[in-house]
């Protein structure tokens, strides 16, 4: 039988998260192509605990349905924490509990996106959100990403001229540059955003995750009712359990409300109570301290392997998150180094899905999170001839 | 600031379930509004055993991300069911896992509706599906739902003329109705669907739960290429931990995984392993055995009340599921029923919501899963009272 599918299908990007996970699921490949947190970090015994003292203590309440907003006393652990590890004033109300961040970019697209409406992001931009956004049939515009935040002039002329909807972007540690905003430009694009009528859409999964575990503060302090943040515990605490947050004014979140309701009710509770529990008798302090120590030193150790085997390549240097980005001297094909290292079992992932406009093609986004020291070294040894035989 | 939020949210109807939930959350009021499995049923032991086993053995693949298709055992476990219970030859390969049977609706209006899009329904219709269905801007056209299934000259007209994406219905015990479709309704929908380019959509939240423990055999048996099944264990497990499955041909499901991606990567994981092991050491039978007596119970004892306090009303007689619909005497607004209920504390649901055209005001939609016996004898009474008041 034929189907007759909605007009949308037809423009979702093809679906590459997924082929890279199975990919990555190959044990004798070294993979640095997708997008793990480490394992061995997850604090799967203070879990467990949390886990333990839920069921025992209220199941029937963690095992029913509940509201769409979230658990409250999470949603004010969230906000407590905002305004004590940022100064931004957060409070409950402004907090909606949903299935890791990546749910925030298909409800807040539904929320503000019609057919042909202009949506601005980085270039390179988040893969995850290029295929939520795509869905809703906006025209995609992008700012180009230096190495301090967007090209300001760029990102003037878009949101004056074009007028997008709202801008996406990663000001912490951006997915898939590594990239950081400087404080002036977070300032210049407060400055530029308060003519306009453009939302920003802070993308905060990083922002725990400096290597120096010092804070950055967000485009949102300084244009509050014009700025939303998503965060996720996918990345300090544990991703399986689908918990995140959209942080956003109540004018916008009491309709973002309405579209998670139809999506799926809520979130689930059960996971969401384990969550806070974990949260209210642990130091995520310390978890995150023992994360960002372990990612600081994975990256170093990807950054000086970069330089010592292949001098000939350029890329960033991270101050956190889990991704890098390399460039491939000229006339080399990410492509050609993507199908050439997993046949010697080496995964990288190439640059082309991060632009909507076909570019990127000598670019490669290399994740250090999740392998292990061993395997980078090894792994970048087997890039390293993978490389010099493509020359 | 002013938000430019996109067309399509102007067109959700007022958040209703939301609205009923915290009306039900006063302790005072008996309610027969909601929609909640009883909580007293809910297997706690057995969960916590599950989960403690899963938290012992693997809480690192438990808490980590996983691929967006859902936990391969879980997958094959429902589709065996579907094999040796309903005799419908499904595999693991047609079952994607999401966060409850409401994420289906979502998904699957996502993936099948473009703006102005006809869309075929039951009259009443389930409202959550009225919620997820209006966000893509569709027209909605029912069809009368009788005692025994839709109205099949309606159905056929719009199936052939109008020619509807698709055909949602809920044909084992319905929501709101408590209606369920005969075998020969079931039979003349399919014969009509076959020369047609409509999909059929069965809503099966309830096929599990009927009072006499027996199946009855889905449309999808006759025309498998033509129709999608979405499942759910929220009504025989547990509703928080909101993990449903959606049944389609392979031509649907690939891209149903697709959107399904993009707008959270997978269902929350832990929960898929917590619930596959919960079904793999428990009697899941036994368990619904349990849930069905309880229920046959309590919706017995509401038609009874109902026709000994309150003759003047009609309702529906329930072979199963959760809900029973009733019909006020003329001139009575099932508005000025609800209103004069909370008051009295007994809260029942007007039908209006569930009427894409504005009618029902004189319908009433009551559960008889989450209240005890003695409050639904205490409730019908403080019902009747109510009505005999405004009469």
């Amino acid at each position: 039988m034929q189907y007759h599918f909605a007009d949308r299908i037809a423009r979702a990007p093809a679906s590459f998260l997924e082929e890279l996970f199975r990919v990555s699921s190959d044990p004798t490949i070294i993979s640095f192509a997708g997008g793990l947190p480490s394992s061995a970090l997850i604090d799967t015994e203070g879990i467990a605990r949390a886990t333990r003292e839920v069921m025992e203590e209220e199941p029937q309440v963690a095992l029913q349905y509940t509201t769409t907003d979230g658990y409250l006393p999470l949603r004010e652990f969230i906000a407590d924490r905002y305004r004590h590890r940022l100064g931004v004033p957060a409070t409950a109300d402004e907090i909606q509990i949903v299935n890791g961040s990546q749910q925030c970019l298909d409800l807040f697209a539904k929320l503000f996106l019609n057919t042909g409406d202009h949506v601005g992001m980085e270039r390179p931009g988040y893969l995850g959100a290029i295929e939520a956004f795509s869905l809703y049939e906006p025209v995609i515009d992008t700012v180009p990403l230096e190495e301090d935040g967007p090209d300001l002039n760029a990102f003037e002329r878009l949101v004056k001229k074009t007028q997008v909807k709202f801008f996406y972007g990663i000001p912490n540690s951006q997915n898939p540059s590594g990239r950081t905003y400087s404080q002036e430009k977070r300032k210049a694009i407060a400055e530029i955003l308060e003519s306009s009528g453009t939302v920003f859409y802070e993308d905060d999964a990083f922002g725990e995750l400096f290597f120096d575990a010092q804070p950055r503060l967000p485009v949102k302090r300084r244009v509050p009712d014009q700025a939303v943040i998503s965060g996720s515990f996918s990345k300090t605490v544990a991703p399986g359990m689908r918990i995140g947050w959209m942080y956003a004014p109540s004018g916008i979140l009491a309709k973002f409300n309405v579209v998670k309701q139809a999506a799926d009710l809520h979130s689930n509770f059960l996971c969401q109570k384990i969550l806070h529990r974990y949260l209210t008798t642990h130091d995520l302090d310390a978890n995150i301290r023992k994360i960002v120590a372990a990612y600081g030193r994975k990256c170093r150790l990807m950054c000086e392997l970069f330089d010592d085997l292949m001098p000939q390549l350029t890329h960033t240097r991270p101050e956190g998150g889990m991704f890098l980005m390399a460039t491939l001297p000229a006339g080399l094909s990410s492509r050609r180094v993507f199908d050439e290292g997993v046949k010697n079992k080496v995964a990288v992932l190439p640059g082309l899905p991060f632009y909507v406009d076909g570019g990127g093609t000598d670019t490669l986004r290399l994740n250090f999170s999740s392998a292990s020291d061993e395997q980078i070294a090894e792994g970048m040894q087997r890039l390293a001839r993978v490389i010099a035989s493509l020359r």
